[in-house]
């Protein structure tokens, strides 16, 4: 297994912790987080509601991966393995599928979890699923430490519980009561905060199994994988819903397009944090993104900040610096006894 | 000065990072605190309101710590300084007053404080009012670098924000508008953080810089210097409020003398909090004794904890564990180079 190389990047951490890769990653997350509500708020129709079917979006967004996926790997050429591209031949083309059969889990899974992620929205309201949502964080630590054989020091997961706290007490607002916990509601939760966690998990060790592997390549099939599940999820929903494929692809625009592109690139981005960083980064890059897209809302368009948001704020980034920072601390006070 | 052998309790701390004296004042810190809300509810008259002037409170609770003090001196007889003991004449006394004129700072500005406290009531809500108190824990910690010569890391100053950030959070509720911030208001606030802060460093100061002469001596002063400022704000009161001597001290009860009490052991206790460990332990204290009043009442009243309390004790906890076990790192941190 490659995953030790794949820490590679911890040496080149300057004081606070970063490296220029990461800084990119993080940067490109943000602007792509803060485009996504200018987008989604452009796709609705005039009556406030999107006159498209959300099971066409992911299918697209899948397609839209794959082939940028495709297009990459021609440019680039090498896979970083013997023999021919996949494209050259079937032959070839199912001797990658096979190398990388594993990314057929993570692909299922995030197909799974968008099934998921409608479902809950018929159990709580949005602010109530994304709190629920927030305990994402801690599932994939414990993945991350059982799958990954990562270590955190008590410190670290203390962070963790910070961002969390934090995340949602930005989340908090004035009417935070009425949701019903049923058994069936708990457990639509618990699947809704264990798959796309186990699926990002899986998704880093898949990539970083085979970390010669061309990260392009690995995307390719990540997407290929992930376009047969959605299309297998949209010909379920055509067979039970009685829909037909003009019915789903109806209500697509100039702006649903772009729409697209934005998930697809979030997509891709997130492909480049597992495989060169790791699934806490790429959770501390979205939470940030989102206080930037909060903080550049508030300063152009007049929104006033909540003293919750300046707190979650505080909060979120004292986590961050706890996280970042205390890795080699724990590692220093192990060695204490020794001074 | 003797501030530096203050510290010998750090050696006698567990991998927590607590000792048996700062279990024992912590515990009794949150019985007291715990009992005051109960007896201030007993205390309100049938219409809601108090029948006594809170200014008459003030002096019944410096005369009852003053008289308390005396009591455990007399018992204990020994000052720890040569000499006979203050009690003993006119001259004993003057000398032992002019030994802990020090202590007339902090009992000063607490006086000022009491009026502040008041004061502030007429500008913001009891919860705004609160929630800007809060900020007196950074106060406090800015005062002690200054003051006292303490040093914190980085990550104990963290857990300090967080300390704030997690009150805070307990303290939101769903009707946090409309607080005036006037140009008068934000100097009584600056004022109201400023002035307790700067009395229980200067406190502290005081105390340990003479820390061989007796807690007991010193709690006499203390507390027998307050009694004096708090006498010349009642005659004040008297003077311009046009009230009679009757009128102030008018409404009491049994219920309202154990509220005195309860009010003159917690500050009995700060002393021993101020001498034997500091300023931030005494505010970890009231915040857990606070916590711990709002579990008790939950269980024992039926009252329902809210998210953000939930969220509020959680950032607590870990702002103390940060905070305690920081200090040694902190310290192997530095030598880390070496290894």
């Amino acid at each position: 297994m490659r995953a030790d190389k794949a820490h590679l990047w911890t040496s080149s951490k300057d004081f606070l912790g970063c490296d220029h890769v990461q800084v990119w990653l993080v940067a490109g997350d943000c602007f792509l987080i803060g485009l996504a509500p200018v987008l989604v708020h452009m796709s609705k129709g005039p009556d406030g509601k999107f006159p498209f079917h959300p099971v066409s979006i992911n299918l697209l967004v899948e397609v839209a991966k794959t082939i940028f996926a495709t297009v990459v790997l021609m440019l680039y050429q090498g896979t970083g393995r013997p023999g021919p591209p996949l494209y050259r031949s079937a032959r070839a083309f199912v001797r990658d599928a096979r190398h990388n059969q594993l990314l057929a889990i993570p692909a299922g899974l995030y197909a799974v979890n968008n099934y998921l992620k409608f479902a809950m929205q018929l159990f709580f309201k949005p602010t109530t699923a994304k709190m629920l949502g927030n305990l994402k964080i801690l599932v994939i630590a414990v993945l991350m430490k059982w799958v990954l054989k990562r270590t955190f020091s008590v410190f670290q997961w203390e962070a963790l519980l910070l961002l969390v706290a934090g995340i949602t007490v930005n989340q908090l607002n004035y009417c935070n009561d009425g949701d019903m916990f049923s058994g069936v509601a708990i457990a639509y939760t618990l699947g809704s905060v264990t798959v796309p966690s186990l699926a990002s998990v899986y998704n880093e060790f898949a990539l970083k199994k085979h970390m010669d592997t061309s990260v392009h390549e690995q995307n390719f099939f990540l997407y290929f994988y992930g376009a047969l599940f959605n299309l297998l999820g949209v010909l379920a929903t055509m067979a039970f819903g009685g829909l037909s494929w003009t019915a789903i692809f109806h209500g697509h625009s100039k702006v649903t397009m772009l729409l697209v592109m934005n998930n697809a690139l979030q997509g891709i981005l997130s492909s480049f944090f597992f495989k060169y960083a790791d699934t806490i980064l790429k959770k501390y890059s979205s939470t940030v993104a989102t206080i930037f897209t909060g903080i550049m809302s508030a300063a152009l368009f007049g929104h006033s900040l909540t003293l919750n948001f300046a707190i979650g704020v505080t909060i979120v980034f004292i986590s961050m610096h706890q996280f970042f920072a205390q890795g080699e601390l724990a590692r220093v006070h192990m060695l204490a006894p020794l001074i």
